[in-house]
């Protein structure tokens, strides 16, 4: 039985580009094939609990402007709001959805209170899940709303901290084996530091370390099957997040030996606020092998903050896809929309609005750059601009089978001169829009 | 006999906080003793030949403002610029100085005519050196400048350009281990992108690695006693810089194995411009056991480009030198001021005056860092906020002898609720104040 | 009767600089004599009400972290509220304090409610004035937390919230003027956009005008003395905020007709946002003839958000004040400590020590300031910089007595080759150096 | 006789949108009509000298890396450089270009010399447009490069730096007005501070008012038909511009009545590093009656500098023209590719590639604005949201008939409570999402 929240709004269909139903796909046709495979099956859509369910509106400026029905800390609430939730990834036909411990359950007076809970949610969801609701992409726990985490959580000065964190990352663990999720994400959200003055660096990270270690452990011992994945993120809301960016976590991932067990889930906002854009730490996870999954939204360029806006520029959303195919696109992985309303856009309808929006951009991001692939627009001319590395001189240059020596010597001897070429930047910017 | 470049200029002295000789020491006594050794050993000044002697004062709006004698592509020139050179650094009394091999000798028309100028220009400076002057703290090889290298030096697409910067670096670490150098410094100004449309980010990091390899292997080879250090910094000249930041190159050399060999020379400027605070790059680079010396500036927070302006906030400078005294002080390294005149201050005056003020913040600056340490002002409460981790069972969680459900079931067992206690960052911050 | 709240904390008194008590005053002395004028009379500090009062810590990723016994939303815990913050004040000895209608009643069911309220609460807090609690710098209405507000106050394209709003600074003005505030202040929270595609930009920029006009009325209707107050910020919460920085609110005065109705109060932080130093903001607005207020607080520049972090570097501090002096210092403004504990910051000794650390540093800022005026270290070396525009032809050009025309003549007439100068920028640095 | 710089490339012709022709308009058909009027006509389109012509492809830390055969100081150089200036302008098929005294001329040993060489040139130039080449969309002045101007053209401190400036303006002006150019720029490149140490913001304001003053006046004596300019631009190459922003320019432009005299050329990518949109400059411009023209360029929003990009992103070009058409479309102004190629961008090739993407994409972003003006897709939901505003009482006091008293009384006796609207944001993203 419907809850009715969101009226008559159908399930959203393919209508084709020449829609101009607000409520329908015009580019996102799930069963479309493309690079041999559904688009559904590349794309992985999920659809995020805390966004759409759990926040409330508020800004550092201001307070709640969403007035939703569930709202409110009693497991019957929690249970208004998964029905809710459960009818709208049906209305959006997503595959998979994600969340968070706290999402789903309102906080219990003990840790034991907390996890029956959780048990008692996950139940409800799962009979969901199996009368045709969508897959779990990924579970986690929030470890960074309640001040006792204030100052961290497996950073925390405190052990006791560290310990309540790790129990909770057990129950979250334990419940998005048995939903049969796909991943499990880690987020630091208070893993860094406020100030160094009263921080030591060297002890946090290896509290961190400790902690990521016990967590691929207990993967390993409960069979769990799905990836760890790690999320990075700059500077909010600590001063400084020890998950930085992809390659401040690759380098704590071989710090503490972690680097064949654990990949990444990159946010394009999270990238955009370290300096980078999205398809940089995209192809960088890739070159490293550590890709996992994608939280996808948008990042106003000119602010500062965590904007988690719906993705709608398709040359940008074309070139992050163009990596994850690149790459061989997602295993495990998927395309999470960790997005949100504008806090302005109080109607049910804005929600789905929303999500068809950001839908069809991917949809047009993924199949612009699997044309892309197709006739090597791209990948032919890189292959060209490299071409003199096939050289055996320079074969053995990069095997280190010559010193600098050697390499100087040969210098003088041939009065090596090198000329130039042209990168053709522009040209190659316009060879994207032929695609876009 | 002098240039007179600089006119009646003194070498500068030491006259204490009360005077008002603009040309005098106030803070910096070379001979004054600080936790048990002279400033002059702690700060180990180095002053520059690139800024002062090579730059000519255009920005991208404008070109030259500088007028100096010693301009132009001649060896004469180069021997005058030398001459000038040696005699601010015995102005300025600095115990070292710093350079690139394009900032000593003009370009030649081939790589052997390059290396020869070099090696003509190094004798010419070991006289100079063995005549009263500075020693050297580190030499580099300007990679970047010149044409052939806009696309890269390590990281090019065409292999001679590989080869002539192996050649080159091989040259300058010569002429380094030959005068002497405390250090080898390798910035990667053109090692990275501008656009990923033309770049295999995969292949060009296996470049790099392999580059630095080499250098390394070189070392030890030709008996080099000084540190390797690569130089951190994000996003100028290209969009993306492979050394982006300390945690970056941290996660690169562990991948090529180089961890042990190669530490890092932290800019401010770079710092900010990465993101981070100075003494985040600092303290992370002492975590992780790679610090090694420091290119001493100030970056305009407000520009996004390197502004490389002299220091003048004590209280941000005393910030970062409590983090190289906590890890043990300088031992190959030392203050490289890698800072520049603003491109009004046309007078000779101005170049002295600019160091006087720079080495004076300096010396406050650890001064200041040098009692917070003796007082243990921010030391003792730091270790009273983590004493909950000598706990026996905590050091057993750090330790890795405990399970995430061995710690669950503590938690639900002992009903464990932390509490969270105050973090105190205003109290810390006026103790700081207390100090500078 | 005390609250108990501070526990045993006695008003803080000035110990002078040698003193390691942490709440003790080292350079704040209010009788002080400064150019002539007491400190305290300078400065005219003011402690605010919603940071300290309202805030509950909470941040983007987390929820309240303070426990106050006064938070909740009846007349009696407004009425605690009151209580420990003139408490607070008194413990602080600061001369004036400034709120919110919001941060001292709790919202009311009606507007006749509300405004009911808050004319109880300011008789509350009126006696506690006439008990010998600080003054009113400044009185000002919320319209940005409540939804109501949420596109916009005067701004909304609703003309009803419009009205509401205008109705609510009716009644914060009143109030404002009945507790003999020495200024009113407005601060634009929502008057801006999220996104140009739901915006008239033209018809919310008239909307604001006569808004502020019909403010300017009132104060003249009931005889209101202060100075009315516009407070700049740009990007949060909104996109574009239109209050964007001075220059921005002063083409908008000028516009309106207001340039000599309305000031400015110029918040540090804010400053930062836009891409300014604060004495920038402070300077221009001087220049303008704008210059009311200062909001003093510290915004991390590496943070794209308002951090409003309390003062704590003497150097930049101090060059703020030399602009408010060069101005000839406050007339009806003062130093309104806008600044907030960090989140972790949990007891109420860290509300004491956060502003007496704040106010030693706005302390020792002006009196370096102060210095550096009657030493003329700056003004001499200006006034000698522009010296050539006292001559005669100088000033005729300047003063419209030249055409384009005859300027061109004279230059090739007098072959005028215009040399550069040293602007000496760090010379200057240093010289000010001397003073901080 | 053509010089053969571009080989064997022939004018772009536009062969539609399946062409895969890299020199081949995709979108860019002159003569197509969009709402009545020719897209040619619409656009505008001016290619500039500067940076196609006279940059070297330098940039902070490297070297020329372009060979062009008439870089060099000399008339013949110059008239060279001509020539392939307007086979460029030929091949692209542009209507206007646009160019600095600067990028025409080698400098003159003094002013006169510098005069005639402009005059000479500007024959050279004039026979060129007589043979069938472009029109002029505007000349202005280099006030920036020179070492004269280092600390300022108009706002120096030295009133001889100030003439020199002035009388260059006016042969500058004299120069657009014989090529019958359709406005005349002012950007004040050098027109701003360093360091308020050493500046007097309130002096040169003055100054910089009194000479565009003068250069209104001057327009008007010599019967100069085109528009007065001002560009605006924050930050680089100064810490701080005076003309920071459209709405920095416009307060300026009333305190000094200038504001019916001077219009606005609009950077895309100075909005940016000013921290707005493109499109906010445009349409705020549009509201204050001062739009004039367009540098159209992408400027990196993760770089702090000035990239100078071709644009090549048609979501955001879309929303510019739709300011600029929703604002009558351009009368005197155009669309200037004040856009650079990157500096390994080396053969001439790229140079005519770079601009015709640059020109489709331009075209494919006017027409997807044409058509959702058309479809008042965006304007319909617009006038929706602000309908509560034709409201008789909501008129009145939007007329200034109320009073705050009178407004306050109605809210409180009719119980006003107004109630949020959603801004409906993500609707409509979608819709634009629908037309780009």
């Amino acid at each position: 039985m419907s809850t009715g929240f969101f009226g008559d709004i159908k399930p959203v269909a393919y209508e084709g580009p020449d829609s101009d139903n607000p409520l329908a796909f015009r580019h996102y046709n799930p069963d479309e094939m493309v690079l041999g495979k559904r688009l559904e099956d590349h794309l992985r859509f999920a659809v995020c609990y805390w966004h759409n369910f759990v926040w409330p509106g508020n800004d550092p400026f201001g307070g709640q402007t969403f007035e939703r029905p569930w709202f409110g800390e009693t497991m019957e609430k929690a249970k208004l709001k998964a029905d809710v939730a459960f009818e709208m990834f049906k209305i959006l036909g997503v595959p998979f959805f994600t969340f968070h411990d706290h999402d789903v359950r309102p906080e219990g007076a003990s840790y034991a209170e907390s996890v029956a809970r959780l048990d008692e949610m996950a139940d409800y969801i799962a009979r969901k899940m199996e009368d045709g609701g969508p897959k779990l992409l990924w579970g986690t726990a929030n470890l960074f709303s309640n001040r006792r985490y204030m100052a961290g959580a497996a950073t925390n000065p405190d052990p006791d901290v560290f310990a309540y964190a790790a129990a909770t990352v057990k129950a979250c663990m334990d419940v998005t084996k048995r939903l049969d999720g796909q991943n499990y994400v880690l987020w630091g959200g208070r893993e860094g530091y406020e100030t160094l003055l009263n921080t030591d660096m060297g002890r946090e990270l290896d509290q961190l370390g400790r902690f990521l270690c016990m967590v691929v452990d207990y993967k390993h011992k409960i069979g769990f099957k799905g990836t760890i994945l790690v999320e990075p993120k700059p500077q909010e809301p600590t001063k400084h997040q020890y998950d930085y960016d992809v390659a401040t976590v690759y380098g704590f991932l071989k710090r503490y030996g972690l680097e064949g067990e654990v990949k990444m889930n990159i946010e394009q906002g999270h990238a955009i606020l370290a300096g980078h854009s999205f398809e940089h730490e995209l192809a960088l996870a890739a070159t490293l092998g550590i890709l996992g999954s994608i939280d996808m939204n948008r990042n106003d360029y000119q602010s500062g903050w965590d904007t988690d806006q719906f993705p709608n520029n398709v040359p940008e959303v074309a070139l992050a896809y163009y990596h994850v195919l690149q790459a061989g696109g997602f295993t495990t992985g998927g395309t999470n929309f960790d997005a949100k309303l504008r806090r302005q856009s109080l109607d049910p309808e804005d929600l789905i609005a929303a999500h068809v929006g950001g839908m069809d951009v991917c949809a047009r991001g993924l199949k612009a750059a699997a044309r892309m692939i197709e006739d090597k627009a791209l990948s032919a001319p890189l292959e060209a601009r490299y071409a003199g590395w096939k050289d055996a001189e320079a074969q053995a240059m990069l095997r280190g089978e010559r010193t600098l020596e050697e390499i100087a010597a040969r210098v003088a001897r041939e009065g090596i001169d090198p000329q130039p070429r042209s990168g053709q930047q522009e040209k190659l910017e316009n060879v994207v829009n032929r695609y876009v």
